[in-house]
């Protein structure tokens, strides 16, 4: 089915490869990383993003820098924080680093075991969401809608909120999937339409204030998305516009799930209010593709999450089911 | 106070001259348009849109039909259904063909009549708006925010939700404005921020779907929007966007203006799901300028305009005050 089986992040004979997520949807390209410097830019530019990714990537960056041997603390301390409101990366590293002790073959045992892990727990995760989903829309084929990119690019593969479109798909039970763009980067129309293009599963792309149309309209049997971190009270920090999302869901109580990797839950944020929203470039905003979208150094607000009060989240399903 | 003064649509020797809000922000450039064709050409490009501007428009095209003597109630029909949406257009071409009779040039004198009252009423019912604001929101200086473009280039001069924030600047009453960008033809990031870098009033480019964020955040005062068509029951048709944004103003208490001359109320539609929402095409959606935002060929969901019922909206303010 796809490519949803394949790894977006893997580690080749002592380096790093990942696929661009800025090349697509144009071209299918592999970066090929030697040094965590190298890790950093391609997480900061997004050629890589999605919590679960982000964690995997935490991980391997890890083993690369225990494989070079040189301040392997500071190297990993740099990679942690190279973005800061998903949990997933300082977690991957964190764990990887916890092996240091013991060499730099037990640090890349420890970080391959992250990325075997995350492909199971998508796969579980996704699974139990996907019979949630089954429990509580009664219409078939199912309607599906979603924002920003949870597949398998947002994690080492399947995913968590389009790998609960696999599962409904496989069973012949998904209508289509609509997909806000999400700007400004657009990874729901370049990555996510991708996605299932590759599959074959029947989408339309929106701009993402089409959802509230479309869910007035009738035409939205279950929301899904995933999540960079949900807080101890159930608050859930994911990309800007998900909080606007879930509000016109409840309005139309269309049922709201987020799928996660139980690693994307921090106990140690007691609640939405306190996760840090990164603020990224202006030029995001102001131009696409090289041609500006608005005058020559105008000013902007751009952050890239928001944080969605528990209240109106249906469900957070992990890898144990739904919390 | 910048060009808010100056003429987005005028008639100037038997030729319909406007300005060519495709080219902006990049070029300000006037077309001057000599038949109903090329008229209904560049509304249905956008060239020229905004309620009142096409109230203008449609007012006129039809001076410009009796001018030429030929099949003037056929041209006139066809100008009339050239958008769908927005009211005023039909009302325009009703006002200016009711003078047929007596006469090419009694059918120009209404149409200029047309742009002298919208002039009058744009001041008038932003007049009304601004004072409100003032009773409603007690900080000092105002934190606006805007979706599209109400603005001069949105009706003959002046505008109405931008009108509003003009009325308050000249006062020195405003301490930012934040201007959603408008997916997908960038209405607000390249027609509003203009006008207001033009007025010299501080502002913000923000993503649509990060004003929940900034509403969420405490840093919105008040929300000012225009109107395509209000229902008699007070639902409002809007551009795509504005019915998410008064969910998120309402859940945190922020008031939710609509300032519109009362040429936008339509007696004749009892509520709004009774609207006809137009459907624009996909590519609008898939590229940027030449540059794609989504696999080639994705199917899109691209309406236009969205419907706030009544009861998100604080008030809708025309010439007469709030509604």
């Amino acid at each position: 089915m796809g490519s949803v089986d394949q790894r977006t992040i893997d580690w080749d004979d002592g380096v790093v490869v990942l696929v661009d997520q800025c090349a697509l949807p144009g071209e299918y390209r592999l970066l090929r990383l030697r040094t965590v410097a190298e890790l950093i830019d391609a997480i900061q530019r997004l050629a890589i993003r999605g919590a679960p990714a982000l964690g995997a990537a935490g991980a391997l960056g890890v083993a690369l820098a225990a494989r070079h041997g040189v301040n392997v603390e500071g190297e990993a301390e740099r990679l942690a924080q190279a973005r800061p409101t998903a949990v997933n990366l300082a977690w991957g590293v964190r764990r990887a680093l916890a092996k240091l002790p013991s060499g730099a073959d037990a640090v890349l045992a420890e970080a391959l075991a992250v990325l075997t892990e995350d492909e199971e727990l998508c796969r579980t995760a996704s699974g139990h969401a996907a019979d949630l989903i089954r429990e509580l829309c009664p219409r078939r084929p199912l309607r599906l809608l979603t924002h920003c990119n949870a597949g398998r690019l947002a994690t080492v593969s399947w995913g968590t909120a389009l790998g609960v479109v696999w599962h409904l798909h496989a069973a012949g039970e998904v209508e289509y999937v609509l997909v806000d763009e999400t700007r400004p980067l657009l990874q729901g129309a370049r990555l996510t339409a991708w996605e299932l293009a590759d599959v074959g599963v029947p989408y339309r792309v929106l701009p993402d204030v089409a959802a509230a149309s479309a869910l007035a309209r009738g035409l939205v049997d279950c929301v899904v998305v995933g999540a960079d971190r949900v807080a101890a009270n159930g608050d859930v920090a994911n990309k800007v516009g998900t909080y606007g999302l879930a509000l016109a869901a409840a309005r139309h109580r269309v049922p709201f799930l987020v799928v996660a990797p139980s690693s994307t839950l921090d106990e140690h944020t007691p609640s939405g209010d306190l996760i840090e929203i990164e603020e990224r470039h202006a030029d995001e905003v102001t131009s696409w593709g090289g041609v500006p979208t608005a005058p020559a150094g105008a000013p902007v607000f751009n952050p890239a999450f928001d944080v969605t009060p528990a209240e109106l989240i249906t469900a957070v399903v992990t890898e144990r089911g739904p919390g």
